[in-house]
């Protein structure tokens, strides 16, 4: 496309290169900036800046904080014998909204797969094993859930991850596959129904 | 939504201020820049505040420019005679892309909205009157195309465009209304059918 102004189209071109966005989105991005104050564009800079170059990890579970540790390792009330195996931020922030966790987490930052040259080394995965054999007095971990992905790549972390554990001892499980709620049985797929059939449920 | 951090907060906060973005996607968004080098945030942040800053409007007609006239108004190669009004920026670049349009443009900069209180004084109809009384030399222009959105607003503002214009004398038109090419007429609405059959175009 033939962009009136070297400006916007080097603009254009910068949005267009964040996930999902294509040229045509981010022209209407950047006009819709150009419509607005200049105070909007400069705050919105500013706090894209600030969160790249300001924002720092756990040194303990690896999730974003704003500080040395994140505001759930350092939350009394949480339950620290138990620790949920996750890939990412948004996984967190996805059982946190479900109000059902109470344990603390680790953030494996990224999922071992051969395709994209991820392998365990590339992931937090050392200082989990360091976690779980730490028996001080008060913290000392006694489950870790694993909460990835039922992919391949999910399933190849859950496996190399059991196999680098269990020389701990530590009680290990994975959240439960099975029909999701609201889920018709006629549309769920045989691998997940079979699996449903398998991991049932005894009422109490 | 429980933000592990007040920079992503403020980031995702920012992000979806922008159109057609929810906490969600910015959420994602926001977290991929994250994942990606310092540099690739830096230039995003710079791109915008520059294109918002330094982007400056023709003069003459009202388009995004680089400079104090835009590339088409400066172009030798376009007609200076022909006049074709838009309401703003991604329309030019609509018919630019068409490859049919050799003329100039006049961008108004909006539309006619009693509802948004946008009236004739907020748009650029001043300078399109004063562009088509001009009687110089060289330029003088003799058409002017309407390319209006057929809509309640659009309509209103073609006809404010033809009562404000019709003192000069200038020969006016607007776009053709009618079926898409590659739609079917069993899907057209009435009016659209309607009005493509008052305005059916011979063979040659």
């Amino acid at each position: 496309m033939n962009y009136p102004s070297r400006l916007i189209e080097e603009a254009v071109s910068e949005i267009s290169r964040l996930p999902g966005i294509g040229k045509k989105t981010a022209l209407r991005l950047a006009l819709h900036l150009l419509k607005r104050e200049e105070e909007q564009t400069r705050s919105l800079s500013e706090a894209l800046v600030n969160m790249r170059t300001k924002t720092t990890y756990c040194v303990k579970c690896h999730n974003i904080a704003d500080d040395r540790h994140c505001n759930i390792c350092t939350n009394p009330r949480r339950d620290q014998s138990i620790i949920c195996v996750v890939v990412d931020t948004r996984d967190v922030l996805a059982i946190e909204s479900t109000n059902q966790y109470k344990g603390l987490y680790h953030v494996l930052g990224g999922i071992i797969s051969p395709l994209e040259g991820i392998g365990p080394a590339d992931l937090n995965i050392d200082s989990l094993v360091a976690r779980v054999e730490y028996k001080g007095e008060e913290d000392a971990v006694n489950e870790v859930i694993l909460a990835l992905s039922p992919t391949m790549e999910g399933d190849t972390t859950a496996f190399y991850l059991q196999k680098k554990l269990r020389t701990t001892g530590i009680k290990m499980s994975t959240i439960a596959r099975g029909v999701p709620i609201g889920g018709d049985l006629e549309y769920a797929d045989e691998i997940t129904l079979g699996r449903s059939i398998v991991s049932r449920v005894a009422y109490d």
